[in-house]
């Protein structure tokens, strides 16, 4: 019997481009002429999850210790300094750099996120299982007003998304098997690699997730327990 | 700056005294005539506490992997078989102490707990730190409407409080130094093995943690860095 869900959070609870395109304009101010942010934040993104895969391939077998883990917050600011460079842009100090990759800390949810999970919270156990750090996550969901029951995250696993890993570390902390647990996201590996473990799988459909110009797969498939267009949708269709 | 606070919950911010006795009444359903279920109580909880103390004495030196763990939920059950024996009481079928032993999941908070962190939450991160399973955590949390911004458990850590790692576990996913982050506790032993780490410290006073004929602790203590009678009173404390 389904207990509990488990949500990705940049991307499928949150609004990552068009908070990442703001906070950029805002922090640079008049001084960014020329400078394209939704082609910019596209590539920052890309750039994350090519380290985020280096990273993974270079993980160590045994259990992680906490200390030996390269945050991902780490990883978005030495991204931006590359895209940045790539960009031909040089108008951000260091400052005012630090300031953008904190962006990524302070996500706003999708418009319909909230409504959503305090629906889905009466019924279910709902928890993050997320690659971004805890502290990011945290920070994302106490201004947004997200109502989790828990925060997991890669960090807690030492290994990210899709490892096989993160999903069971989830599954152990909340002390249910696999089949009473829905992993809910707009990226179709991050379902398929919970629904290998025997986790059910819910998919939201995000055309947004890249911004008005970016190209995002929103195509629902049979493969997903449920597909949804948001988390209203999804509560309509699991809690009615 | 103190930014974030973390929370004993087991006697801190939960009665499981009068919970569980309330709950083994309830569940012996008038076959337990001659019970004195106040000791049986205080019993359970110190047979927990002797062997949380010789399961951290056999934790081993490397990370832990999330199946190695043995759940408090087990301890708490196996415990109450030899407690309930040596009180001579066999009117409880098993799966009546399955049920029994799920009560430490039940626990309810003290009255002044949910004021105090609702008020607490708007200044600070609050998040616990306890010894009882994370899937334990989630339920009691879940029931009582605690509002924690994450769930931090010895699980996570690998090790129990008040081993080192568990406090250092907790202050790297808040992304926080020790001296930003303060340990909320009725213990004195939590209280002073977070303070040798460089936290902050508060002690709750709890006269009811071991019931009405119990013995606890509540002596404020210069050593720690504040002192409260109760959630409000730390909220009043700390953000006035």
């Amino acid at each position: 019997m389904l207990k509990a869900l488990l949500f990705d959070v940049q991307g499928t609870a949150t609004d990552f481009h068009s908070t990442v395109c703001d906070e950029a304009r805002r922090i640079s101010a008049g001084r960014d002429a020329g400078v394209d942010w939704p082609d910019v934040v596209r590539r920052w993104r890309a750039g994350y999850f090519a380290a985020l895969k280096i990273a993974s391939a270079k993980a160590p077998e045994t259990a992680p210790s906490p200390g030996s883990w390269v945050s991902v917050h780490s990883i978005y600011r030495d991204v931006l300094d590359t895209v940045l460079a790539d960009a031909g842009f040089t108008g951000l100090t260091a400052a005012e750099r630090d300031d953008l990759a904190l962006a990524w800390q302070r996500l706003r949810p999708w418009p319909d996120v909230v409504a959503g999970l305090t629906r889905l919270r009466r019924t279910y156990v709902l928890a993050t299982l997320s690659n971004a750090d805890v502290s990011a996550v945290i920070n994302i969901s106490k201004r947004a007003g997200l109502p989790w029951d828990a925060i997991f995250t890669a960090e807690m696993a030492g290994v990210f998304k899709p490892d096989p890993a993160a999903y069971r570390m989830a599954a152990t902390y909340l002390g249910l098997p696999p089949g009473d647990i829905m992993m809910v996201a707009s990226h179709k590996y991050d379902l398929r690699a919970a629904a290998r473990l025997g986790f059910r799988t819910a998919f939201v459909a995000r055309p947004l997730e890249f911004g008005a110009d970016g190209v995002a797969d929103v195509a629902y498939e049979d493969e997903f327990d449920v597909n949804a267009c948001d988390f209203v949708d999804l509560a309509d269709q699991l809690v009615g």
